[in-house]
């Protein structure tokens, strides 16, 4: 369960358990009440995380930015749900800039 | 290129970019400038894109948000190259808390 | 002009700078255009200011923090401005907290 | 209690009221464990708290902006008083900027 392929395929088996969870009942489990409060509170959660991920990074150690990079993931899978997206959106995105001018040049022209 | 593997794949392969851009000159490459910049400039451009993220997912249509998305985990990667960690201990993270008690329970219990 | 008193309206000054600049042309004033701009935009400047005082405070120096914490109260005046809230308003809640429960029970309660 | 004039005022109280709360016990108030939780932390709740602006800001009624950008300038209050600087420092230099070369012009340049 631990081999780097089904390790490369993490965040897509993450995707579908919280699509799953959409219909679910929102006092059995996190994912499911925060799908239901709506994308503001989802997004809120997003950030928060994204503020934890910043903190780590500056002042954490490496297990910390560790922890805090996959909650990261998670609410962003979480985001992509709500609203309807699907990882291989964004992984064909991240092909289509690598395949074309390359995500560097594409970063450094939107600055 | 953009069959569902590659896909998959496509962080590995631009983590592996980013990492060949550390010893790279900064005049020739936006990866390479930030790299040089440090951690608190590189954290700061990772807080700036989950921003956006966040304002494309309450205010921006779905195309905007597959565009922030892409850019937020760019710069997440720049950060695990940055600070030494791989895409893997982060995929290793997230297949022990799937592993053992749910991604939803840890999540929970940590509110 | 930088006794103690004209200091302390300084928020005030510049928000009716601000509110000014509501009518005037967006290619002659920063804060026209931003104004002009929109909401998202908008929030999404006090966004990325947040991340810099955060990044300010955990790794810069005091001038740097001051500097980032000049530029996000800015960017807050404007936000409330296109919302069409006053710093009145804003000034009254923290009294109304600060005379009732205290702002420190509030924020606890909240959390 | 509720005049303009103490209005005006209620950031310098506040930030007085954190001040003293240096010293006191963690247990028994929000901000004294704040503050003694350090820095990181304290700027992590700064972050949040600018997140929940945001959000509010783009989603929310007026009331909702009022009352968290409340909790945003007493979180901003919190880092200063941890890093040791006053809030005249900061309208020191808001007013700096409004004397020279304004603040526009100023934001303007640094974009």
């Amino acid at each position: 369960m631990t081999d780097s392929n089904s390790n490369i395929e993490i965040l897509q088996r993450l995707y579908a358990v919280i699509e799953a969870r959409k219909d679910s009942d929102g006092d059995s489990s996190y994912t499911a009440s925060l799908l239901q409060a709506g994308m503001p509170k989802i997004a809120q959660k997003l950030g928060e995380e994204a503020v934890e991920t910043v903190i780590a990074a500056t002042t954490g150690d490496d297990q910390e930015l560790v922890g805090e990079s996959a909650d990261l993931l998670y609410h962003l899978l979480v985001v992509w749900a709500a609203k309807g997206i699907t990882p291989d959106d964004v992984w064909a995105e991240l092909s289509r800039r690598e395949g074309t001018s390359g995500i560097a040049e594409k970063a450094s022209r939107k600055s």
